[in-house]
Parts: C-alpha cells; sequence; structure tokens
C-alpha cells in the first residue's frame, strides 16, 4: 500500500523533464503525497528538482519542502524568485514558515516577506522569527481554535468551524478571557453534548498544562511526554495566548536530541549528517581525534618516564593498549548509562549509593577479566608474578575509570553543562593516560623495578 | 505551574501512611497528576507505593502505574491481589493492559484475566497478548472510532458519541464496509458540515494508509514519521480493521530505537536502566568488555612478535597505545555516521563515492594529526626517522580504520543485521589489533629492524 519509488517513475520522471511535457508529469504527480514528492526532490539532481517546485501548485509543494534535508532544500529555494518562496511560504504553517525564512539570507527575508499576500499570515511569522530557535516560542506555530470564556455554545461552534480551516489538526480548544489570557480548554465532547444555549464558561475546564515563550524546548519535550500531551499552547509574559506547539514538531526534536548525544559519544562535535560536505565534517571530527592523540601522547610520556621496567620486565609495556582501551570501554559504559539516566530523568538516589554500586559492579567483571589475564598468562608461559600484576593494576584501573565515568557527567550536569560531553573521547583519553600511570604505578611497587 | 514533587510533601505522605491516616492522605493525593503519582510512586518504598495504590481509586492508579518503570511496577504488583490487578487493567488501555499483563507470571496472568468484570475488554486484550511486541499487532490497541460505510450522518453522530466515552483521543475516525473491512476514513469537519440526510458512503475519504498486524515496529514508525500521522490503522491479513497506533506509543518506540543505538556504540548490549540490578549490569556490560580484553591480548601479541625492534625502536612500544586509540576514534566516528544514515533513511550515492570522500576526509585528518606528532618529536629530541614513521604509519592505520568503520555497518546491515552492532567496542577492538600490526609492519618496512 505504501508508496515505492521505482526507478522506472524516477528515469519517467526525468525523461519528462527533459521533454518539458510539463502536462503529462503533472499527471503523473498531482496524486502523489508531499511526503513522496520530497524523496523524488530529493533523488533527481537539484535543476530538475526546482523545475518539479516550479510546475507543481505550492500545496503540494510547500510539505514536501518542509520534509527535505536543509542542504538540499536550499539549494532548491535559491533557484526560486522571492514571490515563488513567499507563495510556499503562504502554504505552510507558521512554525514551519519561520523556520525555512531564519535559513534564507538577511536581505532575501525581507523581498521574500514583502512579496507574502496573505498579511496576517507574514506578521505572525515575522512574530515566530523572533524567539530563540530553541525555545517554546521558536517551535510554537500560531496555528490553534480559541474561543472566549464569555461566548455561547451555539455562537461558538459557528466560530470554531470557521478557525478549523487555517488549522490542520484541532487537538485542543483553548478558552481565553478578553484580554487573551488563557483559562483553560474545551473538550469537543461537552461542546457537543452541552445545551445550546449554555456558555462556554459554564462548560470549560479551567486546568490546562502549558509553557511560556521562553521556556527550553527540552523541558517542552519532557512536560509533553511525561504528560502525554499531544499539544501544548504557549503563553506570554502576560499569561496572553500566543501559540501552540504540537507532538509531531517535539518528536524531531526528541530525535534531534537523541543524535546529538550519539554524536557526542562517538566523538562527533556537530550535528552532521552522512551527506555533509568534507569541511563540515572535518570540523565536526579533528577536535576530538587532536584530544585522542594528546591523550595518546600523554601516555608516551607515561611510559618513558617507566622505561627502566625495559629490561627486567617488557612484557608490561605490551599490555599498555589492553590496559588503555579497558580503561576507556569501562569509562565509556558506566558515563553513557549516567547521561541516559539524566537525559530520562530517572537518575534516583543517593551518589554515594551510585558509586557503590558501581565499584561493586566493576569488582565482578574485573575478577572475570583478571583471570582471563592469568591463563593467558599461563598459556604463553609469562611469569605468575607478573601476570598477576597485571590483573590486579588492570582491576584496579577500570574501578577507577568506572568512577571518573559515573562522577563525571554528574558533576557536569549540575554544573548546567551538557553531560553527553563526557562520553567518548573525552572519558576514553583522560582514562588512556590515567589508567597506564597507575598501571606503571602498581607495577614498581609490586615488581619493584 | 509544573508539579514539584517537594521533599515536604513527600514526608507528609510518608508519615500519613505509617499513621494510617487514610482520610487525610486522599485529600493530599485526589487532585495530583497521574504522571505525579506515579513520581511519587517511584520516590517511596515499595511498601508504602503499595499502599498508595491500594487506596487510591484505579482510574487514578492505572494510569501512574503505566508510567513507572518495569521493576518497580512489578514489585508495586506483587503486592496486590489478582482480583486488585484485574481492576487497574479494566481502566487500561487494551495496548497499555496487555503490555503490563505480559510482564506478570502465566499463572498470574490466568487468575487476573478471569477477575476482569468487562468481557469484552478482557477478550481485547487477550488478543493482543497474541501478537508478537515489536510488531503493529503488539503496538496497537483495540480503542478506535469505527463507523460504517452504510450509516446515515445522523446515525453516526449517535454512534459515534456513544464509541467516543472508550477513546481517550478521537485522532481519526475509520469507516468499514459491513465485513468489517477498512475502507477509508472520515473528517470530523466533513462530518459536522454534512447535510444530516447524506450517507457516510457519500463524504468519506477513501484513501487511508494503514499498516498490517505483522508490520514491524521499525516500518510503524518509519511510516508515521514519514507521513506526519497521529494515528495509524492496523488491519489483520483479511484488511479487516483490528485496531490503530497512536504517535504517543510510537515517541517512546523512536526513544527506545534510539537509546539501542546509543547503548551499543557505548559497549552495553541490553536495554539496561541505570536502577537495573548489577546482575542485570553484568550481563550487559561484561561480553564487550571481553571482547575488548581480547583485542588486547591479540596485541600482546602482535607485539612480542615484534620484540627485535625493542633494542633500537623502542619508541615504537610507546606509541602503540596512541595508534590504538586512534585507530578506534576514526573507526567509531565514520560507523557512527553511518548507522544514523542508515537509521533514518537518508546515506544516497554509491558506495564507491562513500570509501572515497571518507579516505579524503581522513587524509586531511591524517596530515594534521602527523604534523602534530612530528612537532612533537622535535620537542622532545626523538630521531626524525622515527617520527616520520610514526606520522606516516598513524595516517595509514586511521585511513583503513575509516574505511571499516564504513564499510563493516554497510555490510552488516545489507545482510540484515543491525549495523548498530559495528559501533562501539567491536570496531575498537578490531581496529586494535590491526592498528598495532599495520603500524609495526610499516614500521620494520622504513626502519629495517
Amino acid at each position: 500500500m505504501q508508496f515505492q519509488l521505482s526507478d522506472e517513475l524516477l528515469d519517467k520522471i526525468k525523461f519528462l523533464i527533459d521533454e518539458g511535457n510539463d502536462e503529462e508529469l503533472l499527471l503523473h504527480l498531482e496524486e502523489v503525497h508531499h511526503a513522496d514528492i520530497a524523496e523524488i526532490l530529493t533523488e533527481v539532481d537539484v535543476e530538475k528538482a526546482t523545475y518539479i517546485v516550479k510546475l507543481l501548485n505550492s500545496q503540494q509543494t510547500a510539505e514536501a519542502l518542509m520534509e527535505l534535508e536543509e542542504d538540499r532544500r536550499e539549494r532548491i529555494l535559491e533557484g526560486l524568485s522571492p514571490k515563488e518562496i513567499a507563495e510556499e511560504l503562504n502554504e505552510m504553517d507558521t512554525d514551519d514558515a519561520a523556520d525555512i525564512i531564519s535559513e534564507l539570507s538577511l536581505e532575501l527575508q525581507q523581498d521574500v516577506i514583502s512579496e507574502m499576500t496573505d498579511e496576517q499570515h507574514a506578521d505572525d511569522i515575522v512574530e515566530l522569527l523572533r524567539y530563540d530557535e530553541n525555545s517554546a516560542g521558536g517551535l510554537m506555530a500560531k496555528e490553534l481554535v480559541r474561543v472566549s470564556e464569555n461566548w455561547s455554545v451555539t455562537g461558538c461552534m459557528a466560530e470554531m468551524r470557521k478557525q478549523a480551516e487555517n488549522v490542520t489538526r484541532v487537538h485542543s480548544i483553548y478558552v481565553v478571557d478578553d484580554k487573551n489570557k488563557l483559562k483553560g480548554r474545551l473538550s469537543l465532547k461537552d461542546l457537543l453534548t452541552a445545551p445550546s444555549n449554555a456558555n462556554i464558561s459554564d462548560i470549560y475546564i479551567p486546568a490546562v498544562d502549558y509553557v511560556n515563550v521562553h521556556t527550553e524546548g527540552e523541558e517542552v519535550a519532557r512536560i509533553m511526554q511525561k504528560y502525554d500531551l499531544e499539544a501544548i499552547p504557549v503563553v506570554d509574559e502576560m499569561n496572553r495566548l500566543v501559540g501552540r506547539i504540537t507532538i509531531d514538531d517535539i518528536v524531531d526534536f526528541i530525535k534531534e536530541e537523541a543524535e546529538k548525544d550519539y554524536q557526542m559519544a562517538a566523538g562527533i562535535s556537530e550535528d552532521v549528517e552522512a551527506d555533509a560536505s568534507i569541511w563540515r565534517l572535518t570540523r565536526a571530527r579533528l577536535p576530538w581525534l587532536i584530544l585522542g592523540l594528546f591523550g595518546g601522547l600523554g601516555a608516551v610520556y607515561v611510559m618513558k618516564s617507566y622505561d627502566e621496567a625495559l629490561s627486567d620486565f617488557v612484557e608490561l609495556f605490551f599490555f599498555t593498549p589492553l590496559i588503555a582501551a579497558m580503561a576507556g570501554n569501562v569509562g565509556v559504559q558506566s558515563s553513557a548509562i549516567i547521561v541516559q539516566g539524566l537525559a530520562n530523568d530517572n537518575l534516583k538516589g543517593s551518589l554515594f549509593n551510585r558509586l557503590l554500586k558501581e565499584v561493586g559492579l566493576t569488582l565482578i567483571n574485573g575478577i572475570a577479566l583478571g583471570t582471563l589475564v592469568i591463563i593467558f598468562g599461563l598459556i604463553v608461559g609469562q611469569p605468575q608474578l607478573v601476570s598477576f600484576t597485571i590483573a590486579l593494576s588492570l582491576l584496579t584501573v577500570i574501578i577507577i575509570a568506572a568512577l571518573i565515568g559515573t562522577f563525571v557527567p554528574i558533576i557536569l550536569d549540575k554544573q548546567g553543562i551538557d553531560p553527553a560531553i563526557a562520553t567518548g573521547p573525552f572519558i576514553t583519553t583522560s582514562n588512556d593516560i590515567f589508567g597506564i600511570f597507575i598501571f606503571f604505578y602498581i607495577s614498581k611497587t609490586i615488581l619493584g623495578f
């Protein structure tokens, strides 16, 4: 039942564009869902994509443009006149239109806005541009259904039908007083079953969750998820109803947040996609690699200072990559669990208990791993004291790595810094140096070189 | 405006439970949102939580129980009789009730179901238990608004009002024929504005997205996100309407998927939370650590076989943790970008171009890093040929690491294996051995030991 973009259809479309056969092209595309139009716009080259956008009516292409990757959308918009862009924006919800317009150059923004025919819509978009992208104001749309507490049920029904024309999905009906201050919400069921001479003030529900225009996106996502809301009204500093945020915008937001944490753990510092330019990818990746390099050079330095062990206990040097790797692995595991616990707000109990648990856990893992190291020593005929020293150092190193991995993200979070930064290269690098130092320190104490 | 669980309130609640002062306890809790009740149930000990669940009516606690972590919920349910559990389930939507019942032992499941007073509800739940947890059947709820194409608008309105009683959120009205086969959907706006003598068959929209009970969860999430759906109907093999999935269930699903990838990258193989038992955490973490250990032991073996270099080029051994770490970091970066591209279905273009781009990118990074190594060598007074050899080996090693990181997830994905498994410890471990081997091989060739 789902649309599948076949190679034949794609070839057909390319052929029709080259031929300039607009009539048949329209015939092929007019029934296609906007999400599938978006897929086609991604698969053909930019010139052809621009051609399609110009050909189809804006109702169909506005939504498709919203689905595109930012890079591709920008390049298509470059091929359109300010008037053509304005036509697309007229068809979009205010929040989407504001997102797109903010990607344009400041000069082009002015030209496009002055070409918009719907004054009110343009006004709304300009208002949204004022808010920080990551705040409730930046996430909200102006489209919503609003009724006054003073209206009668009959008057309300007529007014609502009019408003609903501009709102894709109704979700909730918000009740305001005559100063536009948010008073509560109205259930459609109550409205349908109320006597027609009743007033809205008799039937509305005076309790409603809401956020302020300045509430951060993370907080909006948390509230909407916690209370299972599909839409939440947004008020300004005077408690006036100015917009609403719907769950589909928050889904995108939640996904982006999760992806950011993931990229951070992998040592990628900007939100880049596989198809970003080499330059952007370098900027996102190189800084972490340099950090890792410094960690490695630090380890070189530590080993140099223990080179007196080379004559009698050269095996120790063969084990340094193992020690560094295990310290890194354990550190990343511990910090990932904490980062996720913080993100989901389900980290309960005292810090001390958490550290104690982490030590217990790592002790179990460390004894298992240490046993394997001793078995390996027996197999390759390594002196038993050396094997035992390595196993004991490994155990110590990973316990400390687990503590650092647990402690650092919690501290960062308390300081208001994104704890995800503590995962990945940061933890592995610091644990590299630290781990190797502890390893040689313990070895020297036991073996006495 | 948001509820904040204060320590005072919590102490008050604990005190009232100890006193057995049910009357005042009810007074404090009756107005509290179920999501906040859930927070209280998490903060107090299990006995007190069970006490609260028994005291409050099931309408309030059923939703709160759904919000809890699985472990805590299980322990609270252990304190309830089958009859009490059945009362909770009566208040839940079928999909939630089925999820909870599937967590119980088989014997208890039977007892609970036989205690349920609402036959139809119990029937629906039993039906849902048959489906795989990760399929559309396992995700769907039976609650929905269904109208027949043969009804009149007036009859439909009356019937709908009745059905809507059992459905928390209406979302969409689905139209079926007299064999319950899905025909399309009905817009509330069209229903409100249609003449009352019209038939549903005249006004419904015959096109509707749907999924089959066996469609996988990932695919449902993909379709709902792509087409921005808030609910999607589910049909059986005979195209009969059997349920619907709403976006809030999919939000949880998307989040879990993203978290699974993240945990995989961090070397945690099961979906565990920070508060899981030590035993579960060990099971999730130890296997990856053992994998890492084998990587490290492999590296020991490689270095042993190059020990003839110890006499003249001992510096090489100091650099092995650095080489291993860089190979790991680059490999994880490359694979993370691919895994995310695959998950979001935005990996376009040929494999060859992708590998070429990755090589170009890593060449830039490698030259920058190599230069730093040479500068470090100058500072510490290392023989220049050795520094140059290390820099060149580093460059080679990370290019190969980048290729492995790019290639492996793509191959796994083509084989139908979750590519996320290729990130984290898997990549770092294989790159450890590989990297160190290449490092010594190149060094031997240039330096000739």
